[in-house]
Order: C-alpha cells, then structure tokens, then sequence
C-alpha cells in the first residue's frame, strides 16, 4: 500500500505523527510526504520543519490520503492547486484520513457534505458549514473516509483504521509498537468538559495563529 | 526557556512529536531541533524528514534538554561529539528529559548510574546495564530527569514535566490544545501484558532495525 501525508505550511505536527507511526508500520506501507511544492514545510509553531520530498503532482494516485490539521489549514483551503490534488488522490485512493480540523479540508474540496464526520472540538461548526453532521467522538469511518478528533487522536483514529486495513490483532501489535497505553497524569475526560477559561485560551491561542505563523521564525 | 531537541539518524518520529508538542507550546518556550550537523535527519522509517537547523555547537546552554530514542540510538552512542554535546547540555540544564531508547543515551553518558528511570520495555536491561533501577513505568523524575517509556508515552511524560514547570492547570490547557482524552480502540493495557508473539515480532522489527536503516530510501 502506498500512503500519502500531504504537508502545507502551519500544519501542527501531532496531528500528522501520530498517525504516520502507526500507519507506516503497517508492513509493505510505502510512505510520501508531498506539498505543492518540494522543500521544508514549517509546522504551526515555526519551530519544526518536516520536508516534502515529493511534490503532490508527482503522485498519481495512492491507497491512503493524509490529511492532518493545524492553523496552516485556513490558507490551504484557499491554495486551488492543493485543493485540486487533495480531490484528486481521494478519488484514487482506498481510504482518505483527516485529523484535527483537517476536515475542513475535506469539506473545502466538497467531500463530506452529507457525510458524518468528526474533527477538533473548537473547528465543529466551520465543518458543519460544509455539509458534513459532526459527530462528538474520537474517531469516525464514513465509507472510505475516516475522521479523527483534535491532535492526538490521529493515533486512536490510526489504529482504528490499521484494524479496518489489517484487523485487529495487527492494530493491536502496532499498538504495542508505540507503546500506546495511555496514563495522562491528570486523567482522561473530553474536550467539552473543560472549564470554560481552557477553552478560551485554546480558542484564543488558535484565532492568534495567523500571526504567529506570520511571524514564523525556523531559520530554513 | 528553551527546549533543545537532539536529533539523530534513526530517531522514531513519535517519541520527539508527541513531546514537543506538548512542551513547545508552553507560553514562552523557545524550540531548537540541533543535530552534529545541520540538515535533514531521517527517522527511523526512512520515509520522513526532519531539518536539524542548528548545529548542537551553536547551542551553548538549555533548559530542557530532549532526546529521543529510536533504532539509531545504538549508532548515535557510538558517536562521541554527540554524546559530549549531551553530557554538556544535561549540565546546563534545568531538565533533561529521554523518551523510550533515548535512556540508553543517558546511560551511555553516564548520567544515570545510581538513578530511577524507565523506558521502553524492550531496552530495559540495555538501561539497567548502565547502572540505572528501571522502573515498570510511564514516566519518572529522578532529580532533573525525566523518563518516559516507549514512543507514545512522550506525550504523558511531557505533560508530567509541563506540570512540573507551570503547574497543573497549564498542563490541562495543554492537553486539551492537544485533544488527549486517549481511546485507543482496542483499549489500554501495559507491554507486559501482550502476547508473547506481539512482543516477538516488535523485538525482531527492532533487532532488524538496522538494516532498515541501511535501506533508507528517503530522496533527501
């Protein structure tokens, strides 16, 4: 199988890692990470820079399209080129992944209208915008597309999809590769059962993203 | 404060991401990504990139020193400017903290003789052999160090430590900016608990490494 994780500048990189390193461990999984253009794409902090060794024209198809999220996502929706390919590579592919508000993305290129979908708990209603009923939950399966929550739940919605892809007994080993048995030292709960001060602050710190990205300072 | 994060051919992806985006968007923090030398740094998949862009030279001090694990920790102990950088490092710094293999770097320069760590669970008597306990654990402070176990448990080793640096409440905030309310599908358990066969084929993946390495394809 041949993978694909589309990068674009201001992408968060939880959201593409924790489901590359389940899904690239899936045996015989080729993996590709494309942008627009080949080089050093930035993730949301300015901090990390992942390259793009292919760029997305080169890829002619692929069995899994990765879409994750990140404050990047808002001017990936206005890139056509991006868009055009992301429409592309999910009318070849077997399964299209998106995580975090990703799924805006998905909605962008007119793929989830009327579909279930989930996303990141604070992009619910710009996804909702675009046809798609937004479902509370970690990780979704829509017919060939699966959806992940915010973030970290690319490697739950990961794992879900290495089940669909190779059952269930390999997601459990690929589990046991990356040592996934949580213990989150506060404990567990949901995003919508934080006080109300978090969640500014998170909303907050993802409406000021224009300028920190803006203000990108990885000396590439 | 300034979080160094060491790269090194050979790293895997996760044990980095899953803690720097945690502590990266601590409010005030200042990432580099530093190698021997600067470029791109293959994780141990050899199908993902990451740009070391400084040189672990051009880094006087830090306050928290970060060090993955992965395959290439047996080739990155052997490289002795980059165990002088972390032996350097580790005395400047408030913190250091290894993620899975990362603690037989540590180990291997000599900063946990006598100490409590864990890590992951295949390379536990690699890391006793250094003169450290190792704890059946997630993470664990010993002094300035803190250890977490295999790959994924970066991230509860991180919001442990930004605990540690800002108090709970700001860990909260940052669990919820990475969504981690953790479902793994298939639920929660330890290493030790999975099937003998799952752990043969993780420990023969791992001991196959490094001709996977050697395989690198990544067109850098």
């Amino acid at each position: 199988m041949h993978m694909a994780v589309v990068l674009f500048d201001g992408y968060t990189a939880l959201d593409i890692i924790g489901g590359y390193e389940v899904l690239a461990n899936i045996p015989g999984m080729k993996v590709d990470f494309a942008a627009v253009d080949k080089g050093l794409v930035a993730a949301d902090t300015g901090r990390l820079g992942i390259v793009a060794y292919k760029r997305l024209d080169d890829i002619g198809a692929t069995d899994l399209l990765y879409i994750p999220g990140g404050p990047g996502v808002r001017s990936a929706i206005a890139d056509a080129a991006l868009m055009d390919h992301v429409r592309r590579l999910h009318a070849s592919a077997s399964w299209t992944v998106s995580v975090c508000n990703g799924a805006e993305i998905l909605g962008a290129a007119g793929l989830i209208d009327g579909k279930e979908v989930t996303t990141n708990w604070f992009a619910r209603d710009r996804v909702r915008a675009y046809g798609a009923t937004v479902l509370e939950k970690r990780f979704h399966r829509d017919g060939t597309i699966v959806t992940g929550a915010g973030v970290s739940a690319s490697i739950d919605a990961a794992l879900y999809l290495a089940a669909l892809i190779g059952g269930e007994e390999l997601s459990r080993i690929l589990q046991l590769g990356i040592e996934y048995y949580p213990a989150p030292p506060f404990g567990s709960s949901t995003p919508d059962l934080q006080p109300a001060r978090a969640k500014q602050i998170i909303e907050g710190v993802e409406k000021s993203a224009s300028q920190r990205l803006a203000a990108r300072t990885i000396p590439f």
